[in-house]
Parts: C-alpha cells; structure tokens; sequence
C-alpha cells in the first residue's frame, strides 16, 4: 500500500483514529465513539463511505445498530430512463431508506450511476457484474474486464459493492438439484461461465485484487450469496450453506486487509428456520453485518411480496441481520415503478423498526410513544408528522371522511371508523379526567 | 336444559358424536375425526355454527389448525350502506376469510345483519353491545336489555358474539392510568357505565344468563378483551393480564356448561412480547382458542397497520394464536373500505399461511411447492392461479409490461425485473438441462 493511499475506515478505526464518519454514527446511533471504533476495527460495524462520494451522509451498518434498510432500483434492458431512476431515488430518501442500490442492467448504465451518486445522499451500492454483462456480454468475465470495471465503479464514488466471489465450481451440483436452482442474477451468470469455461469462479481467483481497489477508495465489499435459496423448499440446504462457509473464509481476507466487508443473506426463508439463519452466519462469518432479502416467508403472494418480506425481515433483525434490502409489491412480477419503491422502503422501515423496538435499542421507542401521545389528544397533524409515512396517512384519513361525506372537522376527536359515540379515544379520555 | 334444546358442538363431541359439522373440519384440516372431536370436546377446538345458520360451511378454530383469519367489515354512524357491506362481505369471502364480524353501529343494524348473515357462507360474529347502545343508548347495559338482544341475534343466526365480560370493576383504575386508557370501544362504553352505576360490569353479573342462551342455539362466545393495549408503552401491563385472568374464570364457566369459548387477545405488543403473551393465555385460559387482534407491533406506521400488524400475527400464529383478526391499512384513520378489505384480508391470509408452514401443519407448503414449480417452468397462468391473490399478480404483471412498451409476449420466459439475458431463472433452467 503506498503512503498516499488514504485509509479505509476499518484501518483508520484501528489506529484509532475517530474519523469524521465514526463520530457521525456515533451521534446517530446514540453511542459513544468507542463503541463505534471498536466495532469498525474488528468488522462488526462497517461505514460504507467511498472517499469519492462527497455529499454522502455516513450511515453505519452493524448488528447492534439500528436496523438498516436498502432500496434497490436501477433500469432493466426493458426500462431504462435516468430521469425515471431519480425520481425512485427520491422516493426512497423520502420514504426512509438507508442506502440504496442501483441495479441498472440497460441503458447507458455509467451515466445512470453518475447521476445516481450525484443525486444521493445516501451510500450506494452496486452489483459490478451487471455493468460487465451489459456492456461486454456475458462471456466476459475476465480477469481484466473484471478489475477495470470494479475500479471505474470505484473511483466513481461508489459506496459498497456486491461481488459473489464465494460461489464456487464445486457447490454448482448441489446448487442445481433444487427446486429453483439459482435464482441470483449474478450467481446464474457466474455458474454459467464457470461451467462454460470448466474453470473456477473468476471473482473468487482475482479476489486480492479486488481487495486492493477497495483499499485505494475504501469500498465496502457485500459478499454476495449467489446461491440463496429462491423458495422455500430450497431453503437452509446445503449449496447455501456451503456457500457461506466460503463467505466466512472471503470475510477473514477482507479483514486481514483492511477492507470493510458485509455478508450478504437469503431470500426465501421458513419464518422458524430465520433464527437458526442469523446465528449461522454470526458464527461462521465473525458477526460481520448481514444483509438479507427479506427474507420471504411464503412463495404463494406474488404482488404482496412486501409483506412477506417484511414479515420476514423483523424476524431476521430481530435475531441479528445488520441490514435489510427490501423487497417490493412487484417481487417476482416486473420492475418496480415509484409507487412500489414507496411501498417497499415503508414495509421495511417498519419492520426493521418493530424489531429495533422489540431489542431495545437506544431511542427506539420514541417515536412510538409520541405518537401514541398525540392520539391521546387527538392531534391529528401531531399523528401524521410522527408517521413513517405522513402523506398516506393524512391521505387516507381524508378518504375516510370524505367516504362519510364530509360531516367531520379536520380537526375532531373522533374518526369514521366508530363515529363520536362509540370512540372508546373519547371515551376513555373523558373517563380519565373524572 | 330441556330436552329440546339442542347439543353444542362441545357436549355432543363430548357425547361421542361426530357431528356433520366435527367431520367437515376432520375432512378440511387433513385430520381424523376422532383429533377434532377429542379437541372440541375439551374446548380446544371449538366451531362456530348457530343451529340457525343454514348455509355455513362449517370451520374449526384451534391452535392446532391451520390458523384461521376474521374479517371486520360493518357500517359506522357516519357510514352505513347495507349494499356497501355486502360488497364488502364478499371481498372478504373471496380473498379467503374465514370468519367475518360484522361491526355495525350506524343504520339499521338488525336489517344489515340479517342481509350478511343470508349472503355468508362463512361464520359471522358479532359485538351484541353495539346494537345496544345504537338502538337503545349507551346506558341502558340492563339485564333485560343485554339479554333480549344477544337473544335475537342468536335466533338471528349469529356464530359467535363477542362479550366483555372480563373487565372488572376492580381492574379500571390500572387501566385508566395508562398512556392511552382502554381503547375497545366495548370495553370503554362498559367502564363508564361501571363507573357511573357504581356497579360490577353487567355483562358479568348476568353471565350465567347469557350462557343459556349461547347454549339453545349453539352460539360460540368470544370472551373479549376490554382491556387490550391500544399502544406499544400499554402492552403486558397489570390491566391486560387482571383481565387475562377473569377470561380464564370465564372459560371455565364455558367449559363447565358446554358452551364453546374463544379468548380474545391483544392489540399493541412489541414483537419480544408476543410468545409470552400466547403462553400466558394458553396457560392461564386452559388452551381455548386465541383469537388476536394483529398485534401491531409499531405505533408508528398508520396506513400501513395491515403490515405491521401482519408481522405481529405471524408471530402470534407461530406462538399459538388460532384466530388473527385482520387490521387494514385505515386502522387508526376511518372505516374500512372495499379495497382496505382485500388488503387487510390478503395480508393476514399470508400471515397465517406463513406460520402454519413454519409449524409444519398438514399441506401447508403444498401450495407453495406448486407456486415454486410453476415458476420454474415460467407457466405464469399456473403462477396466477396459485397466487393468494390471482387478480392482483396478473394486474401488476401486465402493468409492468405495458410500462416496458409491451415488448414482451403474455408466456414470455421472464419479466420486466432482469429482461431476457439477465434472468437467472432462465439460465439456471438452462444449466439444469445440460
């Protein structure tokens, strides 16, 4: 490493050195410096912060943080408008989310991301692979075209980036006698080349090299899982699993090095195998934050897959995933639109909220507890500021009343739901004041 | 009893008889018979079916079943069309609940209960207390007046009514000191009553009186929950379990007299409290039915409430709920209208489903299984028609492939996600062949 590369945020930690991006989290996270340094020496906290991405807020991602959430978008080869990728962007800043990934497959893809980095506030996150396939096609993964690719990526400011580098040639058999095979994009493509070629994962061969271009930018790397299970009868088999214990050895390489690193996680999950999930990874990837999908709790509820997700995903914070990736109602039917980005980034703010609740973390509950304090009151504008989505509540609550012609007031202590008399709100209010 | 009278489910199980109904749940729940009538003779099981009902179909409620959904639907003072309740009786049936309540308190209630209980194959509950304030005032809880009526609707054929009768005197105090006091409307009306008479909650006193009716006509009682957390700071406090144990008195009263009982249950809990609440019942109420209202484990989110709270439910139904009430994204806001009714339905559908898969019930994952298949095939047709909501996936399908330009063909072997070259379930089809 020569002198002027600048430190990633992981070395830095380990000099100790509060870097401007530690303190940040440590006041966002209502925790001490300390508790953040620590954690992003050893690999427990990672802060995706590309030294090219200069308007970026830093968000830290660990298990004992509050709960993150991701939005993808990005085009496909079928839709590919820059103007339509900010506007979902702007919904998801709007709507809560964390970070998000730009997953564009179409269109003049660098452009895309550069209007993305841009535009966003936010780490962002990409997966190199789709660039590659797009613009050289998919026999191209070399050594070359992979670096230079990761590197153009880099410098651009991107914040983390996924690679499926544990997805090796001998876990394609098992990988293949499922119900639904591999139903990662990126795993699909490698597995692919890698039979095509009869070689071995070509991002797993050139894996220090991609070290080192994270080093120079201080890319986070997300590792991702190229054979999470894509249905239930898939789920928690061995091609997972063997997978992740690649993942665990690709974690240790990072951390040897200096690059911050994430894990990447399933996918379509029995709710009472998601506990045993989380664990497993604890233990095999040394507590490096997990991001998961989800994880869906049922293959039968296509264009409610939020709610599966979501469902999911409070089960899989709750015992220790670090970071959510959203799933929207579009899952498993086409591309989401803008409306579906909101629907998606809400269903999982809330449910990575529920579960930050249910583990107490610090201030969590706030917000719950001032909101129920304002419908004790009946301060309808109070409820909708505090709401995780105030324009569809006070949207709502007019369509209530309208549907009721209008008799209500803006402001009354009731709602059409039960009317004045039958307002146990009213009623128990009254009751308290006696 | 008379002669006359005839048996409840519970004293003919309890006789040895496999009733037609006893054999239509033993046939609907992959079980024996003998499973189902040990069960509803002990008050595990119970199934809710008014000798009056004549074109039910018969279901059981227990935590041993695949776990069943409620839809409220009814009109408010401010909203009270017989019409508009029968559409939305049958979006409710049509997306698959399995029990409705009708809630009404505004218009003609005795006419609009009549009109759903012709027009409803499923059982139909109701909350006798809010035709007693609506025709009579909200102080008039005699035991003439609460008698009469919950009479008439059980010769009306009503399945199972909802009774607070385990909101006591002695518990308002605790209850009143709370963030946000009681918030059922039953429960709230029945408090001030107690404490403007100065007297025990009416629906208790008379209780013994109400149990003969429910056994002439086989009427389930529902024991509510006056006292459930209506936020997250209320929830597991000295209120809700006092109430707890009243209900378990009362379900031995139940037992003791062969009337079949359900317990209902809260409300706002935090997800970490949602096991020892479904233990604490189980324990305290002698395994009867739980029937949950969500929880709702965010405060936080209104017009998303059908998601939080179908993350509670899940939670619930894995833990030993037997029943979900459904919440629907105007919780909070107004009255409920046709489409909040297919959202609330379908989320807590797939709420249940999910922890009745997770608890390896009889042909849970079948359907799943099915869906997986037929996605591995790109037979989008099947896809559809396996999904808990047909007419939403193909909407959203279409919708995603008109905003692409209508490229692509109806039976196309992908989707607007990744297009053509980038989808993984393609690819991994492909490699599986060779």
């Amino acid at each position: 490493m020569s002198t002027h590369t600048p430190l990633t945020q992981c070395l830095a930690a380990r000099k100790g050195i509060v870097t401007p991006q530690i303190a940040a989290v440590a006041e966002a996270e209502h925790r001490s410096e300390d508790f953040i340094l620590e954690r992003v020496a050893d690999g427990r906290i990672v802060i995706p912060a590309n030294i090219h991405h200069k308007n970026l807020k830093p968000v830290g991602i660990g298990r004992e943080l509050t709960t993150k959430i991701n939005a993808n978008i990005g085009t496909s080869p079928l839709a590919s408008c820059p103007e339509a990728e900010k506007r979902k962007l702007a919904q998801a800043i709007r709507y809560g989310a964390d970070t998000v990934m730009d997953l564009s497959t179409g269109g003049d893809i660098d452009f895309i991301r550069s209007v993305i980095i841009e535009a966003s506030t936010i780490p962002l996150g990409t997966v190199p692979i789709y660039e590659i396939v797009a613009k050289y096609g998919a026999d191209s993964f070399d050594r070359e075209t992979i670096l230079k690719t990761i590197r153009s990526q880099a410098e651009q400011g991107v914040d983390y980036m996924t690679i499926h580098a544990g997805l090796l040639a001998k876990h394609i058999p098992a990988a293949l006698k499922r119900k639904l095979g591999i139903v990662s994009r990126g795993g699909s493509l490698i597995a692919r080349y890698m039979k095509e070629h009869d070689c071995e994962n070509p991002f797993y061969t050139c894996f220090d090299d991609i070290l080192q271009i994270c080093l120079e930018h201080d890319v986070t790397l997300s590792l991702g899982d190229g054979l999470r299970p894509g249905c239930l009868a898939d789920a928690s088999d061995e091609a997972q699993f063997a997978e992740l214990d690649t993942l665990g050895e690709l974690v240790r390489r990072c951390r040897n090095t200096g690059v911050q690193a994430m894990v990447e996680g399933p996918g379509h999950i029995p709710y009472n195998e998601i506990e045993m999930n989380m664990k497993r990874e604890r233990d095999v990837c040394g507590d490096a934050p997990f991001y998961i999908l989800g994880p869906v709790v049922t293959d039968c509820a296509p264009g409610y897959d939020h709610i599966t997700a979501a469902i999911g995903g409070t089960a899989g914070a709750f015992y220790g995933a670090a970071m959510l990736c959203y799933v929207t109602p579009m899952e498993h039917l086409g591309l989401p639109q803008d409306e579906d980005v909101r629907n998606g980034v809400i269903a999982f703010k809330l449910a990575a909220h529920a579960a930050d609740i249910a583990l107490g973390k610090p201030g969590a509950r706030e917000r719950d507890d001032a909101i129920s304090d304002a419908r004790a009151l009946f301060d309808w504008e109070k409820q909708f500021d505090l709401a995780l989505d105030p324009d569809r509540a006070r949207e709502f609550r007019k369509r209530a009343t309208e549907h009721a012609g209008n008799t209500m007031e803006h402001g009354s202590r009731f709602c059409t739901m039960c009317g004045k008399d039958f307002c146990s709100m009213r009623i128990s209010a009254d009751l308290k004041k006696e």
